[in-house]
């Protein structure tokens, strides 16, 4: 039986993906988790729990294999496997994302952008023409989409969702400031900027 | 002596407040915790426990005062306070996030936009012109300026960091892929969209 690995623990993973990337650009080949530790400002200790979630990932005497920790913990958040995207929405966030190449490092393949506003077609974003909403569900069928990037406001992007159950992509990664109502075989995973500067107010409120 | 509220109950106020926000525009009075847990998908003892950090927030059988409920959250995170502030990096990204007005109505002041990049200076981003980053801590100082956004690659933003520990901003929202050294009168929060997106490559090779 699969062990069930805690919300925590998956969300810190990429943070740990993030400075095992930069260590072995810098051609270090092991690392203990002492020295992890003091790079990344966590306790050695809860390193050593994380990762014993995955088996441990090696001995600890000898450190770390950094080239071979780097290949696990992508294998466990599914970056081994590449994933065809589009986005809907070709405003400045959609723009954004559409031109932050290091998604395609990670599998993540930019494949159309769409807009309902007529003005943008034609226009295009990354060499890519922005399409009309029209073409979307033959363009995700085509294509083989996977996941579909929602970055348009919040009333347009709950009828979109909808539109989108009867397709068959995987995987919604939604900017809208709304929770989106989808079934189970849809993933999602919610982006509202909006949230983040409010925890950001609270913790000036406090520090004040 | 002040209670210390969890981050976990933290986290879960913003949304809160986009629930009673929407209640509140359709002109609801009150509202019961078990409505509200239908409505947010959560239970009402989750509601209710959360609630009680902050006391309660009045009596249950009769259900919660939304506007009431509403400007207590608010104030809680620090959205009855004002606060100026500027975007470094004037890409998409940072056009983004200018333009995102629904910041204004929680008291977050655009002040002013800066790049390091001379081809963007003179032009302007909803009608504030794009200044050089010579300008910046003199600006800072003469305009109150409380937060920065920072929405420039990581290499840019660890010098801007540093170069910011010296100014009297309070707070940094940082959009870099890289964790900032900061002292501990500066407040950070980290939005990290690369971290999100392998959140969802994870739940998307799970449900695999």
């Amino acid at each position: 039986m699969e062990k069930v690995i805690s919300q925590a623990v998956i969300s810190r993973l990429p943070r740990y993906l993030r400075y095992l990337g930069d260590l072995k650009e810098q051609g270090v080949e092991r690392i203990s988790s002492q020295e992890l530790s003091k790079l990344m400002k966590v306790t050695a200790s809860q390193i050593r729990q994380d990762f014993n979630n995955f088996g441990g990932f090696g001995q600890q005497g000898y450190g770390y294999n950094v080239e071979f920790l780097y290949g696990e913990i992508a294998k466990i958040l599914g970056l081994t496997e590449k994933h065809n995207l589009v986005i809907i929405g070709a405003g400045n966030l959609g723009h954004a994302i559409a031109n932050y190449m290091n998604f395609e490092k990670r599998g993540f393949i930019f494949k159309g952008i769409f807009d309902a506003n007529p003005a943008l077609h034609g226009k295009s974003v990354r060499n890519m023409l922005i399409q009309p909403m029209e073409n979307l569900d033959s363009f995700i069928k085509e294509n083989n989409i996977d996941i579909v990037v929602l970055t348009i406001p919040k009333t347009g992007a709950v009828s979109v969702a909808e539109r989108l159950i009867n397709t068959n992509i995987k995987a919604i990664w939604n900017f809208a400031h709304v929770d989106l109502n989808l079934p189970k075989n849809i993933q999602v995973e919610n982006v509202h900027l909006s949230e983040s500067l409010m925890k950001l107010s609270y913790k000036l409120s406090k520090a004040e």
